[in-house]
């Protein structure tokens, strides 16, 4: 019997070793399993890293928001009847660029606190999989907003003769050059939520 | 010693029962673990769930870029000089439209064995993790070229009086609604690829 218990013993060993279990309960998962320490290093930079790109999202999306709210050209010549003006409202695609990268922002914000929970406790899976659901959904809100807006401002740098849309970029050069750059911030955000999807699915995977 | 060996068997027992290693090996995963048979058929579902959503994306994206490569729309009358026509590459929008949809047809083709892989192999994390990296771009392409398209479309029905941007879907109304049509199959695709991340991100996650 005693014998037999210890040729169990050392069958199972070289299995425990393969998913890396000591004897030694060095750190206790979430889920009540044994983990070794690199292993928690990496998902613990893999977590501070989506926390960093979470806050440089946070500022692209800030300030797309703010810079296309705050566009505003009034051109300096003007009728008796008729101001030459510019401002994000003539246009509803901005309004929903704004908007959208206001709710991005809000979201993020509010994310920061899972982003961190992430970070004490690398092997949890319950918080990672609601950041994915969300940041997903969100990722989505951030591309197409920037690219609607994108194709907006082409046509307004642009035009298109066949459809008899003229350019207006000559005339409001500043605004057009605003929502220029929001849009590209916009897009650099959106592209940085896809980065942390893959982020996020390194960190859940089994090793 | 013997003892010894008998209580660290014993301390052994629960932490094997709770990551649900039987002393049999019923399944054992590409990493040499020991998997259960329930587990299995959990990530099985999940696999042959993305298998079948990547069929749909394909059929919505593979449409969109057929539909709109094919809307022509001639007006019955016509001067000496010119003939009233719309099709998809007066609006660069369009050619750009049909381009990333033929682009993400392309992949989700070439992603089907690797999707079928995941099926057979439902612990492999390869090449899932090459799934969950391609499918984040190609859902930020699918997004960014369907909204990109409704926007301008949006602009093509409504206009925009503040621009001086005249609407022309009163007189090619069925040009019109064709690609309002295939921005609607686009963005499902887009929709569709997003949700396979998220399931993707189940399916690798540790139980």
């Amino acid at each position: 019997m005693a014998t037999d218990k210890a040729v169990e013993t050392s069958i199972n060993i070289p299995d425990t070793k393969s998913k890396s279990k000591g004897k030694a309960p060095l750190f206790v998962s979430s889920n009540g399993g044994v983990e070794p320490p690199q292993r928690r290093g990496v998902k613990k930079g893999l977590a501070i890293g989506d926390f960093i790109l979470r806050l440089c999202a946070m500022g692209a999306t800030i300030g797309a928001a703010v810079t296309v709210g705050s566009a505003q050209q009034t051109l300096p010549f003007f009728t008796q009847f008729f101001q030459f003006q510019a401002q994000y409202n003539d246009i509803p695609t901005l309004v929903f660029f704004m908007i959208a990268n206001a709710i991005v922002t809000g979201y993020l914000v509010l994310s920061l606190p899972f982003s961190i929970i992430c970070i004490i406790r690398p092997f949890a899976t319950t918080p990672r999989l609601l950041l994915v659901i969300f940041d997903a959904a969100m990722a989505g809100l951030t591309i197409a907003a920037a690219s609607a807006t994108a194709s907006i401002i082409y046509l307004a740098h642009n035009g298109n003769p066949n459809t008899n849309w003229l350019p207006f970029c000559q005339q409001f050069g500043d605004f057009c050059q605003s929502v220029s750059g929001a849009v590209v911030g916009s897009l650099i955000a959106g592209a940085l939520l896809l980065f942390m999807l893959i982020l996020s699915a390194f960190s859940l995977k089994r090793s």
